[in-house]
């Protein structure tokens, strides 16, 4: 039987490892990376591929989103701001109304229109995306409502024969359990990269290093990347 | 009374010449173009500038989406595509399923997705798009539930505080509707283009030529740009 083909949404960290690893259970994987002016984005791209080496992907399309870095508003692509470091006191209890300075406005609604457009033209059925509600740091675009939103969108802009739907595997689980999830699955975490600051070695103290290194100390599991530091955040 | 900010998508037409001068009654104008890859790109740009000097305006965004391009599908973007000439026979009576080769696909939701980005930046609340239901050639994506849903995924993608809304004030016009629209309010038909295929002078006989000529004929006012040719389309 052919497996349907699914587009997955590889941002190079993690989340969207996992993520990957999941789909790849049953389905033909095209992988998705989009360049919107970020910070470390040649690190991520060396990610990018490096997974989608591993998993025998083809089929791989780079997106360059510039248009997000020139509208600014972050501090992931606009080099004016600063980015925060991680404040356990709220990174890890954050409040709805707490959107962090590393918040692109309506990123991931431009990120899933680009792969509904490409889902459209290479016959996949299914979009696979990493986000996650719990540990999301409060961004408003990660909440499975916004994806089921998306998904009436998606069904009234596309053609009557596209059937297409985001698919959000990861995204009631707590990062530790996400890694525990990939440990089963074999997912390279190796290969992978999420630090918004550095390229060589993680920072260990921004807002993503910190909540990647918490999830891999409450699952117990050594972070196999390298960090500039790896303070210890699980008893927080 | 300061009067509240509207990014308006204005991609050179007549329609989104005429929901600009819609929007211009009652909001401080901002307007944002797409480049998409589109084979009439430098001439839609020429349009755009000469619309925003027109109306005054100083915020603009020109959003290089090539990667719409990469993608392909269309052939508005993808040059080993033909572009269709009109037959008035299906073009003015189209029927449901009949997505026409130019279709680019999911593109309104790629544009809107921006347009939200910038709008929660620059504190717009109305986003205005001159989406035509009716004489639209069966883009799936131009139709008034199309944006209703769109509008619900910005309710949950943005911050709680934004308020933004997509504005679609001509989508139930017919296409001689709105030049009769545009007239009233002084809209600068001369500074627009609508042609798929040449710079120049407009074709004539591409779909959006088609449609751009009929609708003046049935309004009874001649349309002041230049084409190569100009069939009798309002027979029909």
């Amino acid at each position: 039987m052919n497996k349907s083909r699914a587009v997955v949404l590889v941002s190079g960290g993690m989340d969207s490892c996992v993520t990957a690893a999941i789909a790849n259970l049953q389905h033909e994987l095209a992988f998705l990376h989009v360049n919107y002016g970020q910070r470390t984005e040649q690190r991520e791209l060396k990610a990018f591929h490096a997974l989608a080496e591993y998993y025998g992907v083809q089929k791989r399309l780079i997106a360059n989103m510039t248009h997000l870095k020139s509208i600014g508003g972050s501090s992931l692509t606009d080099m004016h701001m600063e980015v925060t470091e991680a404040n356990p006191e709220t990174l890890f209890h954050s409040q709805k109304n707490d959107i962090p300075t590393s918040y692109v406005p309506f990123r991931n609604a431009n990120i899933l229109s680009v792969a509904v457009s490409w889902a459209e033209v290479v016959g996949a059925e299914h979009i696979f995306i990493g986000a996650v509600e719990e540990d999301s740091s409060g961004y408003p675009d990660c909440r499975k409502e916004f994806y089921d939103a998306f998904n009436t969108v998606i069904d009234l802009g596309t053609k009557p024969e596209t059937k297409i739907s985001v698919r959000t595997p990861v995204i009631h689980l707590k990062k530790s359990e996400i890694v525990k999830r990939g440990v089963e699955l074999k997912a390279p975490f190796e290969l992978t990269w999420s630090c918004y600051t550095n390229e060589d070695r993680a920072c260990g103290v921004c807002d993503s290093c910190a909540l990647r290194l918490r999830a891999f100390q409450i699952a117990g599991i050594e972070d196999p990347i390298p960090y500039a530091q790896r303070p210890r955040y699980s008893s927080s």
